[in-house]
């Protein structure tokens, strides 16, 4: 039978070789994609325990197509992220929200076997995006979930806006670029001053060090916050930096409750907002906006084996990355 | 000096009668008015205590007007709530937004000699909003807190939308009413079953008694949540009937936190929304409304002296109220 290479999570925590049976024929609108380059997000970190291949920011050629395919054809380079398929029968579906279609097919969720920590992979072609010509393969890998993560958070904003981008990694300095790109002040908060000239040099209009202050001042108050830090941040502080009718988008997953003080929430008119991977549509205005403003992550790229796959991830568990790591099949 | 009688917090919690000045002339476009009717609203339970005029649900005739007023005359009929006064100049006030102006003049806050329990009240002409001639004095005066606040967070809402009310009392028996005379699908949330007909009669279309159970069903997933229930919900019970992007909207005012599970805020894109008193364009566009749609609180009137504003208080601070108490001068 033949096959491709994936890497799976391990009850050891140590990514294993393995493979996928691909089949002698594609099927209906499926496309077979040759991996190119994979992201490695946070989320795969909660996996790597787990028998399933992981990966979900894939990008890739498309070396074959089903019958039904129209689009695309051999050699049309494209990306992938959370979601892979969904009813298209729902409202959500129907409406182009389709990420909260329940039937949605989703990383961790579904299709075990297969993932971008993979030589090969096999999709719908109406759930994989063409990556305009400008952006390379390793830029394009870790925008397919971290940067459609960020680019959804930014929604509806407008360019007159001030947003605050909370901590500087894989989603801020994303963040810290669209923001900026999208006309908006961006004011970045982060523990130490150590990100400083980077954060300015991403395009942050102001950098505000959190550690140790009883009392943050800003030029002007924010009425968006992404909060990309991995620890929850200290309301008292940041309430008084909120703009009336703020918009706080915690971005950042965590097993526990998200917790508020309940009268300012009143009084200020502040919106929680939860908010995750971008439908498709968005998906794709992500990554032209991206080409068109040259946003690109800055990444640490990595051999895709099972030692320096492991090597990344404990790397990125010790929050060591700088700032996306990205595998290349080898 | 002339004065006019006012009705103010003590220690004791028992209710005072006592006076404020009125000026010999009013000044600038301030307006003097007669009050006829006074709604009691939960937020006067917190300042019973307090040596301040209570009360924020007036409704009154103009006796007289400042040299600068332009738009009322004597004999016009007003109400007026939480907000008297802002600064017009801010960014908040430029947008129509002045509930959020930093110098806006709310109860409890300002304005201590004055308030709705009272023979009087004298307040600027932009802050007093004329009451449709269909509305009686006794069923405008809970429209101008209790109604403006459940109306401001139907804001937005579109006709096909399924709307939850969490609990049935002075907030949440306006919310039915407004919301179903919006077009929406309604569906009451109650600890018992005891006020189902009650909810049906006043618009609801579905009522679901919650204590006891551990899991609901409901027709439709709700697009929106009121909460104007006493006690914190449990979210565990209630998200699985959410709709993806719900927006919850905490009505009740609480001194803890706010606090909701992390990972269903995320993955469902649920949205928490801080929601007041409307700003003024809002207010007289919830009048018309009730106007409209004969929207009016169902009332219990008292006497609006010390001993039966501080029964009507203890009957309120009971639970006991259906639904909301109107104070009458004698």
């Amino acid at each position: 039978m033949p096959s491709f290479t994936v890497f799976k999570g391990h009850e050891s925590g140590n990514l294993v070789k393995s493979t996928t049976t691909k089949p002698d024929e594609l099927t209906e609108d499926y496309v077979l994609l040759r991996v190119t380059a994979s992201g490695l997000c946070g989320t795969d970190l909660h996996f790597r325990h787990t028998d399933m291949v992981l990966g979900h920011e894939g990008v890739g050629i498309v070396e074959a197509v089903g019958p039904q395919a129209r689009y695309l054809q051999k050699g049309d380079r494209v990306g992938w992220g959370y979601e892979v398929d969904s009813c298209g029968h729902c409202a959500e579906c129907l409406r182009g929200d389709e990420v909260f279609c329940s039937e949605g097919q989703k990383y961790s969720e579904t299709n075990f076997d297969q993932g971008s920590f993979a030589s090969h992979a096999i999709w719908r072609e109406s759930w994989v995006h063409k990556i305009p010509d400008t952006l390379s393969d390793v830029a394009a890998a870790p925008l397919q979930c971290g940067g459609g993560t960020v680019f959804q958070a930014l929604q509806g904003i407008k360019p007159t806006e001030t947003v605050g981008i909370l901590g500087i990694g894989g989603l801020g300095h994303l963040a810290i670029q669209f923001a900026a790109k999208m006309g908006c002040r961006v004011v970045v908060l982060s523990g130490s001053e150590r990100k400083r000239e980077e954060a300015l040099r991403l395009g942050a209009h102001e950098f505000i060090a959190t550690k140790g202050a009883t009392a943050l001042s800003v030029s002007s108050r924010l009425d968006r916050l992404l909060v990309t830090a991995a620890v929850p941040p200290d309301w008292n502080l940041l309430i008084p930096i909120l703009a009336p009718r703020a918009a706080i988008y915690p971005l950042t997953v965590n097993m526990g409750n998200f917790s508020i003080p309940y009268m300012a929430l009143i009084s200020r008119g502040i919106h929680v907002v939860g908010s995750q991977v971008p439908a498709r549509a968005i998906h794709k205005e992500m990554l032209e906006f991206a080409a068109l403003h040259h946003i690109e992550p800055i990444t640490e790229t990595f051999p895709m084996t099972e030692e320096k796959i492991t090597e990344a991830m404990d790397k990125l568990d010790r929050g060591e990355v700088y700032y996306r790591a990205v595998l290349i099949p080898q």
